[in-house]
């Protein structure tokens, strides 16, 4: 943890001060929480008034507000406040621990510099690892995996032969990356299992979360592209793309074969169908199902997935159909009563 | 395991015989399947029939029933029963291993007494471990951890440096505790890491179920009260705080800063939004999608959910919609066809 | 990787050849992307132009179709085309590793001919396996186990105490299997562990994917029958009882006491609450949620889940709910216009 002044601070995430720039700061907290000494942050203007309320000592805010903090107005705080959270507390640090000799390395495999290999780390034949690389304890690396530099893999993370992986990759704990796809080939009541000869692919910046779920391509690669984001226990099909910069949030599930573009955001729990295309900037709320294909752009909830502009509202009416219901009955009633009535004229 | 008399059990849960007392019983079993020297239970009084047909040789009831089976007339019967299978059957035995020297543990670490520690096992500095706990091989606690008396670290179970844990606290296999939360400053398109400092915190008589994710929190800590209960497959966001004695059933999804109260029970699959509140003692069925906050006492269903008197019935009618909207057109039809024979007389 | 030709190929699969039987064959493709010296596949007619636009050396059909890849004419193309992927690609080879000296074997386990065990795996007391058996790195298989013959257990793969493993049978990466049920006895508040004495029973040709957490049944085995094929992150919870080839797709929840008959087929994301029946070759859509017992042959889909013939249409009228109730409304209005109209002559 490091101390640092308003004024340090805001030169670091280039922002402007209003108050007193010598004041000093020990660590970044919420904006309910704050209180001396510590710096927050105001992104959306609904929290206005807990700002104008804080006892906060700085607060990082795009637009100057009346508080007795100090103020750093920059453009976007909240990724101002990120840059605050790595300068004072940092990202974690691991342990130093070298090459463990209590790890199982092949003779084949080729490790870049700086790569550390904790104990009870398995790495293959013919893996080949870049640079400053970090295998957490139980992490087992399967033959012929290509891993770049600036990797971490944290304890019992497992990545099956053959899959490649870029640079600056963090996979969390228990994850699975590359085992067999979810193919079979159904002949006369049994299930026969098809070779999953396709690999994976985790593009630069990629992160997986704690217990995913990644399986490799019946023929061709499942990809995760660049600088996307996977949550805790999401399971991702066999074949699957995802393009670049897209944040899945824990427990998605994606079939296989399924395509996204860049920037999509998926909510939690949601199930997106195989073979399907989802477009570019696509966002996707909680427990959506999807089972078509999604134009660019396009904001969908609801399962089956519709626009959410209509969705949201059509969903919240599922409450009403027991009163929608009777209305019809009566409805109904009133109308027979006037027809007989007429009838009976 | 062991063989008791009737009389033995009925003194040990506190229960009054109606039979014979000399009765000996190897075994607990089920309502279906409990034959002679086996003793079973009735709890839910639609299954009385089944007491009264059984083969079992004793059954734990709360009131007296018609059956060959001799009775042990006690106030709950499955909590009786509980403490039977215990009597009678035990917990798990764990082969005893004393520190294996194929454990890796850091000189820093300290260990209370009776605390064993199996093969391929990792322990990092500046942990503390209370007493008797165990350790199942492929465990790997992080740097800084603390750990109470008296608990169980299934196989493969991974905790993340910091992560302070109660007493008799049983996490299972594969599960990781403190991963990093899913938290990222978005700009310019790309997603930043913000550095998680928060811990977890895990109280006194927790148990994590296998496969679990329970991330670190961003800031402040992600807690899970005494004696909570977390199913398999359960992903928990970072700053989530469960209140006591709450039973979450698996693969439920709690997203970042949710707050749940205490006795709360929540089904299977269900998804709860970040940043609200749910109250003490809610229910809540299983796949539900929570969004809103939840008062105390209140049972819900639903996709959103809503309160379960209104939602079973008002999911149930949607297999009744295309029967409602063609009943609307026929009502509009005959409207018309009423309207234009007005406007034609 | 080997090459074949077209005609080795066709007798291999029982196939007719329509073209040059000479052609060579290197890889399996699909159809959109197999080109020189590949064979792909047409099962669904509805690809048909695909094929006769196909670059492909060979393409497998079940009828002939006009193109200019030579034809291999077989009755079950897919079935074929996994014979053809097994025969050109093979499965998976394990590296061979013998009895690693870095593992931990209790001296009580017995392990067949042929069977190998990789660095950093655990095999408890008195646990039995067949031949040809694969351990990889970081498996702990617990006491009393039982395994027959040419299993394979990826890496950090769990199965705990007195669980039952039939022959080919294969558990993926981080896998748990036998983790106590989810079963507390509450009383005053507390909930009380019931010890769990049931075991788990994954009979002949079963497949668990990764991450998956099969709970041990409290006083019953959970069972998975003969062939059945369980995807990724799938929770089954204790004394489930799963009937021969069924296939469950990733993520699915199955909750206590739930029994499955044979040849079901459950999409993604369903969750099944406790103690029903699903009849023999049922077929459950992607994110069912399953209330109710299920006769033989059903196919349903929803949450909750009702006949698929009826429920497409109806949860797809969900969109129209806004709709019908300003529709609802109209006619009310339209209604009491008349009424009071009536009333006003």
């Amino acid at each position: 943890m490091q101390t640092k002044t308003v004024k340090e601070i805001a030169d670091y995430v280039g922002g402007r001060v209003l108050g007193d720039e010598s004041v000093l700061i020990r660590a970044a907290s919420t904006l309910d929480s704050a209180g001396p000494g510590q710096i927050t942050f105001l992104s959306n203007p609904k929290y206005t008034p807990k700002v104008q309320a804080t006892q906060a000592a700085a607060v990082l805010v795009s637009l100057p507000v009346t508080t007795s903090a100090v103020q750093i107005v920059t453009e976007d705080p909240y990724y101002a406040f990120m840059q605050v959270v790595v300068l004072l507390h940092g990202h974690r640090e691991h342990p130093p621990v070298g090459i463990s000799d209590k790890a199982d390395i092949a003779s084949s495999a080729k490790l870049g510099r700086g790569t550390q290999v904790a104990a009870f780390v398995s790495i293959g034949e013919n893996v080949t690892i870049g640079s400053n690389c970090y295998f957490y304890p139980g992490v087992c690396i399967g033959p012929n995996v290509r891993i770049g530099d600036d990797c971490i893999f944290y304890p019992n993370a497992v990545i099956y032969d053959g899959c490649r992986i870029g640079n600056r990759v963090i996979v969390q704990s228990n994850a699975s990356v590359g085992q067999d796809g979810f193919g079979f080939a159904t002949h006369k009541g049994e299930h026969h299992k098809i070779p999953q000869i396709g690999g994976v692919v985790l593009e630069d910046d990629v992160e997986i979360g704690a217990g995913c779920a990644i399986e490799r391509g019946t023929l061709e690669d499942t990809v995760i592209g660049k600088g996307s984001k996977i949550g805790d226990a999401v399971a991702i099909g066999h074949g699957v793309r995802i393009g670049p910069h897209c944040l899945l949030v824990p427990q998605v599930g994606i079939s296989g074969s399924a395509t996204l573009g860049r920037h999509c955001v998926v909510g939690g729990q949601v199930g997106i169908v195989g073979h399907i295309k989802i477009g570019d900037e696509v966002r996707i709320g909680a427990q959506a199902g999807v089972i078509n294909d999604v134009p660019d752009g396009a904001t969908i909830v609801g399962s089956p997935a519709i626009d959410a502009g209509k969705a949201r509202r059509a969903y919240s009416l599922i409450e009403y159909l027991p009163e929608m219901r009777k209305k019809i009955r009566d409805l109904e009633r009133r109308m027979d009563k006037r027809d007989s009535g007429s009838d009976g004229r």
